[in-house]
């Protein structure tokens, strides 16, 4: 698994990179981008850093949330480094759809199990396990990781954190998809990628994850009340209920006048770093 | 003059906004975005804020620097707003050209004086006088303008700045063409846009005014050390020769490892919006 670097970018002392590698699992060419903190003054010498994995919603590449969040001065500033893989495989040998909702962009963050998606969409297994173990072999990181996302990468990053117990120290979702399983999107793409059994779809699907949870992560999700998504594809009522009804403690903020944009992102990523922080850096 | 709203999206608690309008400076419709900070508790009704006035590099529209700098957040926090204009004429009807560094996205913020340019290429009139009238009577601003920008847009900025006394507070650039008339990007744009007779390039030139500049306005540059236009292009060195000749004290500050993308303004404009603040805000 070799590595290669594309860019790197100082930004707020610390660096902002861009690599390429083969996925085995995806069977493709990947990029992905790392931010990494400016060494400390006490502790420059083996310093390692805790991670951040950040997952991003449908169309965007590992650029988006890199140029428009914001989210490096805060990750320098509490030393936590942060990871953004790309949204789902890629390449001319990827199969791919017209439609912007599935297809290359558009991963979910699933194993595919139909034609001709399941030779390489799997981004379940990428972002779960090749990609820390890829890190954490080149990168001076701790075995420390929290998960966020936005929107389907929100989705993602309940998902992947719901299911794995003990791998993330925290999880948080700005405008995510929490019912794909009863939204359109998700209903498209589950349909596609893992065929017409609705029981396969239950795995991927946060709402019902959260009704079936045994362990309580920590959990925050921010929402915009004017997301143009919201009611139909986003359903954070769903989720808060199942968490409810369940007794799971998530921590749901709904800000009013914000939409889906990168913007919102922006105007709380901050209060999402401080958040894993709270985890990611405890002794 | 009548203003068309493109786009409304709230961020940090403000607003960000989009306008179209047609401009019968540039004798085409342009675009330009706005940052509006939030109402501060003591003065929601007819409160008024100063305006950072910023001017893009090449090939740049308003929305890079609107979504790349990360700027919205301290300028809600010191209630100052923000105006980003276009970087040239667009349209079919305007003159281009195919290279990236003349024509549409490369205005230079002057007012060509050659065919075919001189019909539309009037940034310099745009940016000075239509633009802070339009904004000036649609939004709730003072008269009190800091101007500022990046490459392209911190020449542009420099040269507004130096030849219009008392019209701007204060003046920052990020990597600017400190001297285009002795670099290849100003070389070939003036030569186009002003013609074969370089005494005309000189009152676009910041060197040249800074040299001849008998009001000492307060001027701020950062440099990365690692931009790969340093040397060819930007010549920060000739404009710090020409103001410690003439007495013009101009704080330029070199930072090292940084290049010249909007990294190295995110990772900066908390200190150039705290700069611009100082005079902005002053009672």
């Amino acid at each position: 698994m070799s590595l290669e670097l594309l860019s790197s970018t100082k930004v707020f002392d610390g660096r902002q990179q861009q690599y390429r590698h083969y996925s085995d699992t995806l069977d493709c060419d990947m990029r992905f981008s790392v931010f990494l903190p400016p060494l400390s003054d006490r502790m420059e010498k083996g310093q390692r850093f805790p991670v951040l994995y950040w997952l991003s919603g449908l169309t965007c590449t590992d650029e988006n949330f890199s140029q428009k969040a914001g989210a490096q001065r805060m990750a320098a500033e509490l030393g936590i480094a942060l990871v953004i893989p790309d949204t789902s495989p890629r390449g001319d040998n990827v199969p791919d759809d017209g439609d912007y909702d599935l297809g290359q962009g558009a991963g979910f963050y699933l194993n595919a199990t139909q034609a001709p998606w399941k030779s390489h969409y799997r981004m379940y297994d990428y972002v779960l396990e090749e990609l820390p173990g890829l890190v954490e072999a080149n990168f001076p990181v701790t075995g420390r990781r929290a998960i966020a996302g936005h929107s389907m990468g929100g989705h993602g990053a309940l998902v992947v954190a719901l299911r794995n117990r003990g791998r993330f120290t925290s999880v948080s979702a700005f405008s995510p998809v929490c019912n794909p399983i009863s939204c359109p999107w998700g209903e498209k793409a589950f349909s596609a990628y893992l065929g017409a059994d609705r029981s396969s779809w239950e795995e991927y699907d946060a709402t019902v994850l959260v009704s079936r949870a045994t362990e309580h992560l920590p959990m925050l999700i921010s929402q915009g009340e004017d997301d143009e998504f919201l009611e139909r594809q986003l359903k954070p009522n769903a989720l808060e209920a199942a968490a409810d009804a369940a007794g799971y403690p998530v921590r749901i903020e709904h800000h009013a006048g914000y939409d889906h944009s990168y913007y919102f992102i922006a105007s709380f990523i901050e209060q999402h770093l401080r958040f894993h922080a709270d985890y990611l850096l405890r002794p």
